[in-house]
């Protein structure tokens, strides 16, 4: 194309939209590695993996049409002028309930599946916020008991073990929002027979329930009652409790006691007298005993009725597990690292489809919380490991470069020829780049002689940090020549030196 | 909510949108091994894991904005009232070449990285065409050297058979753009110091050369000159090029010989007399040099000038990769698999956003075609093994039946504890469509005397099929009373003889 022409062209800014972003090589493998983990526990509990559509109907996922003025809000939609309104998931429980709809004549009864993948929010990005991110979820649809739900607590217990966090370094914490519900009608803030009244400021208590961790119990009281200033001067309007009613719900939140039975004593006394609440008592106990006599104990499942899980939908127990370890914050002052996966049993979603009611609990675990989680813990997550490369002296000689590559390849070594440009020491700086724990080096001369050079890059940084000099590197002790034919056996053994150093 | 009130409610339809589909258990399971066993080869190539975002801004993906009339042709694109024209990926290539220009700073070169995910196309579905599916692909960005393109065609040749695909059923072949520029000068069709003239009658010739393997030389000769007319009555224009043209062309097709320098002197008498091509077939030798001294000989890797892959954007090296086993076609006629993969070198995609050429080369795996190729290929693809089943007699004591279950898992394997409701017959028949290897039975009699009842689903199954009579399943020999400390001991057992069975 002749130049002037080809300026005219207006270059595409090379930029992923807003709030989207890409992930690279130790992150993605770290990411896998830990999936992988948490997804074999979930087989071994006799869970089937499901991986639906990315792009859903917006009528099967359970949002009305967009209104006029914001057209996305939420969801990134589009109107297709052949199907209609499409969306992608904005997470993999509807997915799952328009799945399960549509596939239930032939799937067993309970379903019990784990899908992990993208989910993507029209939301506005911010710090930390991002538009597209990863859902690890399991559930078992069909089945009615809490023993469903006990398993799934257990279950995330074993995976976060699984994943690498220790025992000791998170608590998975239960409630029942039928206990909830007996607490809102201690506190007249919930009429059984009239369950529509006062749901916006049930909702306003249930948010306020949720910042405990944040705000404290006193910051709590505020909320449930004429509203809360926070340091910044703004005001959040409360539920407008009296503080009579204020005090039932906040004895609610402060009864968990030492063990679950008498955590569950305690509730019965608070809600016992509503028929709601008595129940989510009993299932409270039940689940207890259940987790009990599998050995688990309150080092890793606890029931705590301080726990609400913000969303709308469920309907009986509910769990969230916590990371409990210290991190600093942005400010340096430690705190908890706090949540990284909930769920609970949510028994409507699949009535939208077929107006049968399906009995249905789960959990989702926060992929990138997690792994952050992991990569704060030292050790937990060794960095992947980058290829040995073999230098490039004379192109000429690529096919003996890449022979050389193969054979450390099927010694099982990751390997390969350098295939760029440039001298010696632009090769080094692609190793370094590459973290590669040792370069392969055979100019003319060595390959004259029979012989290869070795540099142990990994002791050669240790040893540069050490000594802080620059000598010259074929001083340093951190290169050896070896003969040709003893290439794959020095690198496995230099490797291996690596590892344990 | 009240009855009436309920029934107003319209309920959404359970369905994926048209050409959009579910994936379950084993299915994914197997892909996922299968992908698993992929990428660890182009791990072990120094190659590192990408994910880029599966939203892109329509200009980055080099697609123009839509006419108004079809406004979603080819992509699913939206109009963002804040980003502008959004679009999902259609492939991986197109991302690559956007996250290489954005981070080209931070990333080594040359960057080889490897991506698996979905993409989506906006065409209408049709049978076995969905509009979404899975890619593999590998690239090697900022390496100009033909060595790279023998690398990824050796690293394509390890990844099938990783993959469990045998030496000797697929065969990788390579041809070069270069060569084939200069076969339409030879014909007259393309002219150096003109390159935009013709163009059209080019993409014509390349069509109709990628379709030798369906119509055969004859067919490819018709499309060559005047057109096609098929079976049904349909006809296809040609290229309109007369006889002693489309015989230079046809004469290239068929230019392949006993071994790549053979293959490659008869290129050069065909097509040496053109700079270009003369260029292509040192680049073909280069490479068969490259491959030859590592090892990959013509029952692996080939130099076939009849492969010229579709895609306008290669400009040097191309190789596609197919499965030479037969098949049965949909009437019953035996037929080779075909294409599985397939890439090639183009030097242009990063220029897009940067205004400097970048070389890059890279393949891409079709992952559906791929696993249904395994599946054809008995054994190789092992079904997952469905859980144990701990039934439930007693449901007073489902603590008893999980804690069996977390036993057996403890020990490796899976099992589950069943949730649903139902009597034996209807736990038994969930057992055998979760493709069950034993149920654990264990009522209020076993119980009492400390034993367990194991029944062997798969040898059931298989001496059911073999006497074809409905007897009392307690008086198969497929039932077994064992001690309740002997469970996880016996359980193992029995699935080591099915696994051997």
């Amino acid at each position: 194309m002749p130049k002037d022409k080809e300026q005219k062209v207006r270059r595409p800014r090379a930029e992923t939209p807003r709030g989207l972003r890409d992930h690279f090589g130790a992150e993605v493998r770290a990411r896998a590695a830990m999936l992988g983990r948490i997804t074999e526990v979930y087989h071994r509990y006799g869970f089937d993996p499901l991986e639906t559509s990315a792009i859903e109907t917006l009528e099967a996922l359970g949002k009305h049409l967009p209104d006029v003025d914001r057209p996305h809000a939420g969801v990134f939609a589009w109107d297709d002028p052949d199907e209609g309104w499409l969306a992608l998931r904005y997470d993999l429980t509807a997915p799952l309930a328009r799945a399960y709809a549509q596939h239930r004549n032939n799937l067993p009864t309970p379903y019990r599946r784990y899908q992990v993948g993208p989910v993507w929010r029209n939301e506005k990005p911010g710090p930390g916020r991002f538009r597209q991110f990863t859902q690890c979820d399991a559930d078992t649809v069909g089945a009615a008991s809490v023993a469903a739900d006990a398993e799934i607590a257990a279950m995330l217990a074993d995976a976060l073990e699984a994943a690498g966090i220790a025992r000791g370094d998170y608590v998975v914490r239960i409630n029942d929002r039928k206990v909830l519900n007996g607490a809102m009608e201690a506190a007249s803030v919930l009429d059984p027979a009239d369950p529509d009244a006062q749901a916006e400021r049930r909702g306003v208590v249930m948010r306020a329930i949720d910042k405990l961790d944040r705000l404290g119990i006193e910051g709590v009281r505020a909320l449930l009652g004429a509203g809360r200033r926070d340091e910044s001067g703004d005001f959040t309007p409360g539920a407008g409790l009296g503080d009579e009613q204020a005090a039932i719900i906040l004895g609610f939140m402060e009864a968990r006691r030492d063990g679950a039975a008498a955590t569950c004593a305690r509730l019965g006394e608070l809600v016992g007298a509503s028929t709601t609440g008595a129940e989510g008592v009993r299932e409270l106990e039940t689940i207890a005993e259940l987790l009990e006599a599998q050995g688990y104990g309150a080092d890793r499942i606890v029931v705590d009725p301080s726990v609400v899980r913000g969303l709308g939908y469920y309907t009986g127990p509910v769990c969230e597990a916590e990371l409990t370890f210290e991190i600093a914050d942005e400010k340096g002052r430690p705190r908890q690292f706090g949540s990284v996966a909930g769920g609970g049993r949510y028994d409507d979603l699949v009535k939208r489809f077929t107006g049968q009611a399906v009995p249905a609990t789960g959990v989702s675990i926060g992929v990138d919380r997690l792994l952050a989680a992991l990569a704060m813990r030292a050790g937990q997550a060794p960095a992947d490991p980058g290829p040995v490369v073999v230098t490039v002296m004379d192109r000429g000689a690529m096919a003996e470069y890449q022979a050389m590559a193969a054979e450390l390849r099927a010694a099982g070594v990751r390997a390969e020829a350098f295939l760029g440009g440039g001298n010696m020491g632009r090769q080094l700086k692609y190793a370094d780049q590459r973290a590669s724990p040792v370069a392969v080096i055979a100019g003319e001369d060595e390959r004259a002689r029979g012989v290869v050079q070795l540099k142990d890059l990994a002791l050669g940084a240790r040893l540069a940090a050490e000594i802080e000099t620059h000598d010259d590197w074929k001083a340093q002790p951190a290169q050896v020549e070896v003969p040709r034919d003893r290439l794959v056996a020095e690198v496995r053994a230099m490797l291996a030196r690596a590892g344990a150093g």
